[in-house]
């Protein structure tokens, strides 16, 4: 992990997957300035400093009032060029939160909507954007096999030099 | 997905596994500029503009002369204010590889030891980092059980305004 210094080269977004696990529900919004009215997770970008699952667990309340706690990261996309990044990478991270609240309270100046909906209805509908469909899916399928199935488990390690913590993501590996 | 425009905050280093599945060997550097001689994959950061995938190949090949082909994400850490990146945060994602080729050549500015090394020997030895260790034990499981127990696979999908296509990771979703 010694490498030479670099540049930071990727802005970082996550999005949150509210799943409220008694009713099969998850917490979408519809953004209020795009053409196509499409379902997503809410999220956003991270604050420098930000970790992963500060920044879904924040922004989520930011924008539909609805508090949560992290559980896990889902699935990660890398994109290069993308329109309003000027050359920048975007890494888009999804995780899975649970709610601790369920009262929406959504913010008007982001989203046009904001509601507790079905996964199989998300996992089916046309009007989303393909990760949150996809992401649906999967979802959908650790609802009912369990989410171990399909989560990233986090873990914070000491790093050796600092004295600080890093967190680090994988599948849990089964105490024998 | 969208969002204001932001600013990178993020390098992005990545680090190559090569699995040998018939030895259950895994190819394994000791970095030459380091106090303690531990045991790590080989791997570096990305270029601007470079696929995980890209990154993890192209780095395992310039260190170690071993040619190899992207299998899967295995592991994503996160880290703030690290030594050497000024400020930047840091993501480092360890990828799984398959060799193509077994012979070593290892870059001796970069490198004091290069070797295939036994993943249960790899596991268990402390002259290894704490993510080298916990990936090793990782890796282990998959080859003792399938490696579709730990990765995250990958697949493109078209960007809709673009035309261009991004890289989605998350775990299969097995099909009904």
């Amino acid at each position: 992990e010694s490498r030479l210094p670099g540049f930071a080269t990727h802005q970082v977004g996550v999005a949150g997957a509210v799943v409220d696990e008694s009713s099969g529900k998850v917490l979408v919004v519809q953004d209020k300035n795009k053409t196509k009215n499409a379902w997503k997770f809410p999220g956003g970008l991270s604050d420098p400093g930000e970790n992963i699952g500060v920044t879904a667990v924040r922004e989520v309340f930011e924008e539909t009032g609805v508090r949560s706690e992290f559980k896990s990261l889902l699935s990660i996309r890398q994109q290069h060029n993308h329109p309003g990044a000027f050359g920048m990478s975007d890494m888009y991270i999804i995780c899975r939160l649970r709610p601790l609240t369920y009262n929406i309270d959504f913010c008007t100046q982001e989203c046009l909507r904001c509601e507790w909906l079905h996964l199989s209805e998300l996992a089916l509908t046309d009007h989303t954007t393909p990760i949150t469909s996809r992401v649906a899916k999967l979802l959908l399928h650790g609802l009912e096999e369990g989410f171990e199935h399909i989560d990233l488990a986090m873990e914070e390690l000491p790093a050796v030099y600092s004295g600080m913590f890093y967190q680090l993501y994988h599948r849990k590996i089964p105490t024998a």
